[in-house]
């Protein structure tokens, strides 16, 4: 009887998180697959000699610049995502709809991508990088509100969460909003470094200080 | 061997209504993360401007609304989608297919929705409008087919479904047709009428009252 | 010791056949979602009137009758893949390969539904549904090629796997390529015969015949 | 106790890689099914007569190359991604991001597939040959950079997985950078004997030689 209980606990556990995560890795996945939709030359070319390439090929660096920066984004959104439901068992309707806000936010990451690949180097680049980065500040504070709701007293916790990892999610998650809304004060200033310390800041998340060991559960 | 047994149910179980939701999941995703594609500037712009780019974004008002609703619309038919599966262990040859169409419906909202955004303000929009709260009254026709086909006699449910909440599942299904169908007759009187009604049920069906507990069993 | 090894083979079980399975989902879900892409007006629109409008919606007749063949012909291939992967429980690397070929098939299917769609009552449609029945042809040859390899000598069925199921989906599934080639043969007599007899093909593989009873393993 | 132990880690590493596995077929899938919208008539078609039709399918021969090309490659990769994660067992850090680095360049396959097709047989073809097969050189790179941080040590291997197999895929993989190098050089010489070289690569590593036995692990 109490196999039957487990097993059934096992399976249930599997099947009410999981399908929230197949969800959630379909939407990452295609939004990360349809920013190289963009990478295209434009479309009226008549030349097709070696020089009209690599003019046009060259011509198209904004675009592998917002291309890199968006998919070093929207990667570690994934990583950060992933990270998170290895702490969380259960879903309640609120996980759901921050989870569905988190994840329109990442579906709209193509559409400032392409601003700001149009506009680098003109005078409307710095209205392209401020929709950018503050949609990044926006997806960050939906990172911290899905975070919190699962987190408060262990609401929607593995019973084998470990406090200390949930604590320091819970810290480096803090500054996601802080270091964005600080990308998206600099496009004021420069729209370049705006966007450099956009990179680094998904380079941040990505690199977990050493004492982080919530990754490797089975291995503990 | 009652192990054994169990084990392989557990698994079978697993598998048999995993696919379908597997491969609803990617429509749902894939549907819901097209929708950016129309989120574009119109593609002959030579103009890179401050001014240019801010009139541009801000004519693209009605694609933002448009974005808004069927994005809330999808998200909310997936969280329902999911609710619903929670409730279904078993698959038929009818569920396949009247989850098909709905899939299919689904799948047709990026197409009305970038109706809605063309011909918002234009003499256009009820026609747009009719066809956009049409799909929704469609679909939600469907997610009843499949939800009556599966819970009539507890034909494909969870042997331990509760039987109240699935009452109570009818019971706010019922609704989803009629209430698409007042935001289609209000297209006729006032299109931004029917859109703020089809907004709100999107809203509604994603909040449900708070006597619903199906959305955590292995909290009960 | 028994019990270690049972659930070990359990959870390789799900894994092996799992991946494929998901990958193919995704393939399927990607391209049933991508025909809607067709479904658009004509780019170029500047007359948003209604009459306009109701012009433009009523001239994609053709667009709307292609994508219902595309729509039902794919969602029909992925419930035949999901009837065939409940029996299969095992993969080998021919499996890949043929179900590799599969899916080529099927992503290339918005390919000649476009052909067809811009092509229906010109002279060019005969060409366009010789196109899009030949490649129907083709997807129905690797289909009966990936189920020989599966089924030959239960290679890689299910331990559990009815011989009478299997011998039927054997048979039915023989028709396939001469139904569809039936199709192809009709495209040079009448492009909207073959069209309808690819629709109808589509229906009859949707309805199995009472006897069959391989979709529900674990009602029996 | 033993029990609820054993269930428990089942769990966990299912949950794991599982989730690695299945953001990795999405972005495979999607990558493989992007590449059919670039089979597509110029969009300006206004003669819609059965010999311009067949000239138009006749000027899309290099399109149709470089998208079997990319249609092979894309799937061997995914072929050889599951072969790899039949032996990985569990994640790290650097998994994940070796994961990334690789799933980046698959998303970049269809850009320099339509240059190909955009410049075969013109003189811009050798540049777009170069940029095609260097991204094979790359992605071939970060297969082996995940390989190898797996596997040295067995850090991150199934407790069962066989040394040989392991062995075998190390040597195996070894070859894919210095393979798709030479079909980089290759393009200097001749752009067409570097599209064969590619062709041919793809085809080799979905064909392992017969002492590989790690596909069927279940049949062992």
């Amino acid at each position: 009887m109490a196999q039957h209980t487990l097993t059934d606990q096992t399976s249930a556990d599997l099947k009410e998180t999981g399908r929230i995560e197949a969800f959630s890795d379909g939407v990452f996945a295609i939004a990360i697959t349809l920013l190289v939709l963009d990478l295209r030359l434009p479309g009226d070319t008549t030349d097709f000699s070696e020089q009209a390439l690599r003019d046009a090929l060259g011509n198209l660096w904004p675009t592998y610049l917002a291309f890199g920066i968006s998919f070093a984004f929207i990667g570690i959104m994934w990583i950060n995502h992933h990270r998170l439901f290895t702490q969380i068992a259960r879903a309640d309707n609120s996980l759901l709809i921050y989870n569905l806000l988190l994840l329109g936010g990442v579906t709209l990451v193509p559409f400032p991508t392409a601003l700001v690949a149009d506009h680098l180097g003109h005078p409307g680049a710095t209205v392209a990088a401020l929709i950018y980065s503050g949609l990044f500040v926006g997806i960050a504070v939906f990172f911290n509100l899905l975070w919190r709701h699962a987190s408060a007293g262990n609401r929607l916790l593995n019973r084998n969460a470990d406090p200390e990892s949930v604590a320091r999610i819970t810290r480096q998650y803090m500054f996601g909003p802080i270091l964005y809304l600080a990308a998206f004060a600099l496009a004021f200033v420069s729209v370049e470094l705006s966007l450099l310390l956009s990179l680094l800041l998904a380079l941040f998340f990505a690199l977990p200080p050493p004492p982080l060991k919530m990754l490797a559960p089975s291995q503990q």
